[in-house]
């Protein structure tokens, strides 16, 4: 899988996803009322939870409209959609099916992870088939899922196994963008390397299980908002693919991507979800309104791409 | 919450939970075979998914009902109801609204854990309320839900905040009950000492925020299958509640047990799933049979009260 995310950044020429994080806040209005109006087609309990995750559909719906020419993947983040509970699921699996319509790659943005037989569950659940009376049925079916690396290989391997069996992919926890994710990732283990190094040679090591062309279907998450560790993980794990959250709202800019790529310009992907999908919010977008958000988002996605082609 | 928890185990004298983790492999044929009848009922998707998530509700129902009078709390472990997709979410919600009318405390096993705004999605969903048009709505609404400490404080505070809102609690993984959780967990950091030491003083810490009674309600996971190491931790923090996961099918006994309670007796309660809830299919109860599995359940679970007693 990551042979073919590699194929449609290099035809895009744009390493990025749009993260698909629908927070209630940034829907419009007027998607909400619509969803309470028309909710009655849909088949989900209660009435609030269903107008809403509705209404995070639809909005999802016209962004991916919007940014479907322009980049390979987008990433929904499955927290935004939990939230809602059960219709909430079901706006993420209309989700990433839509996705996938519009031939985008689609990372589900899950940060799951289990002791062996359970990750096995989430493996099926996100990227593979569970098996109900001798059929193999697809589930939520992304083409990625974010995994979390805290309980060791055992938790990791059930999801190799599924990246080799459905040719997908899973992208490791490595160093994450937020403020405090030094509190354990950085702190120094043997010979005073950080933490986030160890994960990041385990991750390498486990990537020989499940290579695909120059690169893994096991990659690794480290935060945009962080180049100096990225710089030392990118020498540590040179056929790991990194997914790097952080750009844009969370404070990374182009000059600090630089490090995440390999020196042929592959080898990472640059997620960035409110600064495209709430551009609309934004004073240098604001022109478009909240009716206008989709176009937004896209003027959005644009000025990114054009602002990463500026390092490669 | 988690004084409304030690008074259950107080009242029943068992500090057991249950693990609702039901692999269709444990799941009866005749219950599937009847959800695939009744199916019509059921209002979602997938018809074979919807089978298959009716026959887990329906399993946990029964097993709820042969269980409720002898143990204070279950923990339905999410991997196994997402593996269902959007109807086994349904199953997941339905089991926790089961079990809470049938006065049981719910642990919500879904190792959850993102950058701080995605965290406090995941504590709305799990616990708190999401806010729709001004209206706040209960989501899944467990009363605890494990946690991953991966990405540091930031991806804990929502989750306290919640907790203090709503009177809920968590446990953060500290020392997992798998094989290899000593991969990354048994590093060795600040003077020689493992990880999950310091991230049992920081859940330590952190649980001086939400303070209920003589433990707090932000509390720790500690494989029953590492004794060793549970002693020292419960050294490290003493008002810190235990939950320990392993005993039975993954190997850890009473006589493993004992140094995770304080000299009290109070400070943790033990979980089994697979022990439980399959025991039917175990020789020591096959005389029950499949049709006989919730009794085989109340059957296993007196077995393990009795057995925890003789270290009280």
């Amino acid at each position: 899988m990551i042979a073919k995310l590699i194929d449609k950044i290099r035809e895009k020429n744009a390493p990025v996803a749009v993260g698909l994080d629908p927070d209630m806040k940034f829907i419009p209005e007027h998607l909400l009322k619509d969803a309470r109006r028309d909710h009655a087609v849909s088949l989900y309990g209660d009435d609030e939870l269903m107008a809403a995750a509705e209404a995070v559909f639809r909005f999802n719906k016209e962004i991916i409209d919007a940014v479907a020419d322009l980049v390979p993947a987008v990433k929904p983040q499955s927290a935004m959609y939990e939230q809602f509970g059960v219709p909430g699921m079901s706006a993420f699996w209309r989700t990433v099916q839509y996705a996938k319509e519009k031939d985008l790659i689609v990372i589900g943005d899950v940060k799951r992870g289990d002791i062996g037989s359970t990750s096995g569950a989430y493996a099926r659940a996100h990227l593979g088939r569970v098996k109900v009376d001798g059929h193999a049925l697809r589930v939520f079916d992304e083409d990625f899922a974010t995994v979390n690396p805290y309980l060791g290989t055992d938790g990791i391997k059930p999801f190799i196994d599924v990246c080799n069996e459905a040719d997908k992919g899973i992208f490791v926890l490595v160093k994450t963008s937020n403020p405090s994710s030094g509190e354990f990732q950085d702190v120094p283990v043997k010979d005073g390397r950080p933490l986030y190094e160890l994960v990041g040679e385990k991750v390498a090591e486990w990537g020989q299980l499940s290579m695909d062309g120059d690169y893994s279907n096991v990659g690794a998450v480290v935060g945009a908002t962080y180049p100096e560790q990225a710089g030392h993980l990118r020498a540590l794990m040179p056929h790991t693919f990194i997914l790097a959250p952080g750009y844009g709202a969370q404070g990374a800019a182009a000059k600090d991507l630089k490090g995440f790529f390999n020196a042929d310009g592959t080898g990472c992907i640059v997620n960035s979800s409110r600064g495209i999908i709430a551009a609309y919010t934004k004073e240098k977008y604001a022109k478009y309104g909240a009716d206008g958000f989709a176009d937004a988002a896209r003027a959005a996605a644009m000025d990114m791409i054009e602002d990463l082609r500026t390092i490669l």
